[in-house]
């Protein structure tokens, strides 16, 4: 499927050195710059932000159990002593793919010998982007801030309000998709409203608030097993979540949201209801990057390259079809698992299958730099992991001897030992650490903190962020 | 001067309890709660944030090396408690005298018996409020956040900038101010440029960044003694900062500033100069509250009571004159220390001086509860200290035996364990510390994170927040 190696541009003459540009610094980006260390190669790195986010936990920078810097590095001081790479920080607004350059909306074009694009994904509203103002998704750390302030602020309105009604809407929130993220969310919500809360508010009752888990498919965690998933069922609804099942979200304003209950459920046929909200968190649906499309913009059919999530249909070898010069990886690539003896599979949208993505593009660079054969992708799945809240996790382990799946207690400590191995750096795993503890013994959580002085006018209206 | 007891009103006849409205959660508004714990009045305090601001160690969250919620505590969370207690978010609109009623931006209103104005102080450009979009000051969270951001951005905006000229404006840091807040900033961003970044950028040296520290007057710490001060000024001098003394900003725009130096200086008339800036913070002026004025508007004569920096001039006991049950104190407060035997004198705008006043207005509502005398405001000054870098900071004690003067390592190890002491929160000061420890030994900053995805476009303009 890929074009021959020797197709592929040689490296540029100035430096003598194959210039790879990386576009991303999420999990895919940072390992395949990270894998291409002692390499003979120019790497520039480009990334919106600053910093690598470690996404996994950005639920607790949203939930004011971790601070911003806890599961962010600055990704500079990452390559710090790796000397091939550059990192600017800088926005990607065109891709050339016949001059092989890329550039920046500061102005600057950046010539490539090899590019990786790996700029992942963010929320999708279906077609209902107007959706996004009132019930914000978790991408960044400015979407987890925003979350943070709509949660503790409304907790704040419901204390000033004076009319019963309002005050009960203020108090119900709402989680929009049962996937991880919005397990992960409703899970805290509920341990923030029953455990951290009370005891601080004297005109009304954290722990009457009302959490409610809305999931369009017939179960929550669609991606684990059947048995996990009604065992992560069970586990929120003992944390006090609403969990509602084939319930889809038709309509979302400024108070609150409208429902659809598929027929057959509750032994009825299609019922319609609204909720009143102070508080909507969207963890229904993701888009891939928009570069995806940029990509296929300028491929002859390449309509036929972007799935429905947007995201690029690539060889075996994560390349983009026609330019083997361009490798897709991470969130942003329609990806298959090629196993000798095998079926081609899906690769799912996890962080592991990022970063071996990441490393299997290193490898494959290094390999034609050193006149060596290249080799197609294949996803080593180690199993798949979900929290749900204080001691409850549901843990699907892929061993030798068969899946391995627990639930509870073990399955909670497995996934706090898992995450805190993966975050980077030594300061913030014992920060991490700390500030868990101390949660978890003190409920506590420490990033109670809601930057700028808006105060918001009361009623329903979540305050903007 | 204060109006006789009987005057003032008594408690409402519903819950029999003093109503007591306090406005702000500083230093002041927080120890007014804190000292009528166990009595029986209903405490209602107000705030436009949800958390108390550590604001001594603003500048560090402003230079990456603290995280925000290491310094900021949820109001709501400290007074869990203390049951005579209500804490609401909210911003004060309006305060009626006549009607004993504060309201709120919500719409609220709450009447009070006892009102305390604890509302402090914001940043004063003399008038050119055009120049705060240029130059941002360093009063909230975040403000802190704009500060880091425009630092880290300034050095990321350069590593892209291509022309030597601009890249050279965008590494010139300008501090406004020599008092304490200007002094720790110039002192920090120094350190950060020769130690912290050196080695992770490709194209620029940072440690050529020039930090210049910029003050209209004839010395730095104006408020320190003239010895102190010469060895604060050398102090900064040793860390790389280019101090200019006499030397008064008359121009702020987007890409620099222009400064005019006092004749005398330098054997020379009157000089004008442009300095260009990639990054600019301001440290020079503090005006109280509007909320002062608000209260002047409604006395006979009130504007005598407002003095140049939009303090309230007050009673000895606090008061607002002609008004015993309004309380004005902290950085709103132009207060006079009485102590028997001496002229009275002027209380400083620091943080024990509001701490003080606040637990004096406590004592004070407490005697009239219990028919006792009240007292005048006196203020025991225990001394001035003030940081400037790493190893290096100033202190000024008072004791019985005369003041005690010193500067260096030790004045560096003294203020640090006296900041770390007044840090509220066992979290914050273990937290703290080991960010603290770990940035000493590793020359790191733990919070080098900008949230948002916003890339300057080149240039010298500083980023928008």
């Amino acid at each position: 499927m890929d074009l021959p190696e020797q197709h592929l541009p040689t490296p540029a003459p100035a430096s003598g050195k194959l210039r790879v540009v990386i576009i991303g610094c999420g999990f895919g980006g940072l390992e395949t710059a990270k894998a291409l260390a002692d390499q003979r190669v120019d790497v520039t790195l480009i990334d919106r932000t600053n910093h690598h986010l470690f996404q996994p936990l950005l639920y607790q920078v949203a939930t004011a159990g971790l601070s911003a810097p806890s599961i962010a590095a600055p990704v500079r001081h990452l390559f710090r002593d790796q000397n091939n790479v550059t990192t600017l920080l800088g926005e990607v607004v065109g891709i050339d793919l016949a001059a092989r350059s890329v550039s920046l909306r500061s102005g600057q074009v950046l010539p490539y010998d090899r590019l990786v694009v790996a700029a992942g994904a963010t929320h999708s509203y279906f077609g209902h982007d107007d959706w996004a103002a009132h019930a914000p998704g978790l991408k960044t750390l400015q979407d987890a801030f925003d979350v943070r302030r709509r949660i503790l602020l409304a907790f704040e309105a419901a204390e000033r309000e004076e009319d019963p009604a309002r005050r009960a809407a203020l108090l119900n929130f709402v989680v929009i998709g049962a996937g991880p993220t919005g397990v992960e969310m409703a899970g805290t919500m509920a341990e923030i409203a029953r455990h951290t809360l009370p005891g601080e508010f004297r005109r009304i009752d954290p722990a009457s608030a009302r959490v409610m888990l809305v999931e369009g498919g017939p179960r929550v965690l669609l991606a684990m097993p059947d048995a996990l998933s009604e065992q992560a069922r069970q586990q929120l609804e003992k944390l006090g979540v609403d969990v509602r099942l084939n319930a889809r979200v038709t309509e979302i304003d400024a108070g609150g949201l409208q429902i659809e209950t598929a027929a057959g459920q509750h032994g009825a046929g299609t019922s319609r209801y609204r909720i009143e909200s102070g508080c909507m968190v969207w963890a229904a649906g993701v888009a891939a990057s928009p570069l995806g499309r940029l990509l296929a913009a300028q491929l002859p059919d390449g309509d036929a390259l972007i799935d429905r999530a947007g995201r690029v249909k690539v060889t075996a070898e994560l390349r983009l079809p026609g330019h083997p010069d361009v490798f897709v990886i991470g969130d942003l690539a329609n990806a298959q698992s090629h196993k000798e003896g095998h079926e081609p599979r899906p690769v799912p949208g996890v962080s592991p299958a990022a970063k071996q993505m990441g490393r299997s593009v290193a490898a494959n660079i290094r390999s034609e730099l050193h006149g060596m054969p290249t080799q197609p992708f294949r996803y080593a799945d180690y199993g798949n992991l979900a929290t749900i809240g204080r001691n409850a996790a549901v843990v699907d382990l892929a061993s030798k001897f068969g899946p391995i799946r627990f639930g509870g207690y073990f399955a909670w400590l497995f996934w706090l030992f898992a995450h805190v191995y993966f975050l980077i750096g030594f300061r913030n795993r014992t920060v991490v650490l700390i500030d868990w503890a101390s949660a978890y013994f003190s409920f506590q959580r420490q990033a109670r903190v809601v930057a700028g002085t808006d105060a918001p006018t009361g009623g329903a209206e979540p305050p903007a962020s």
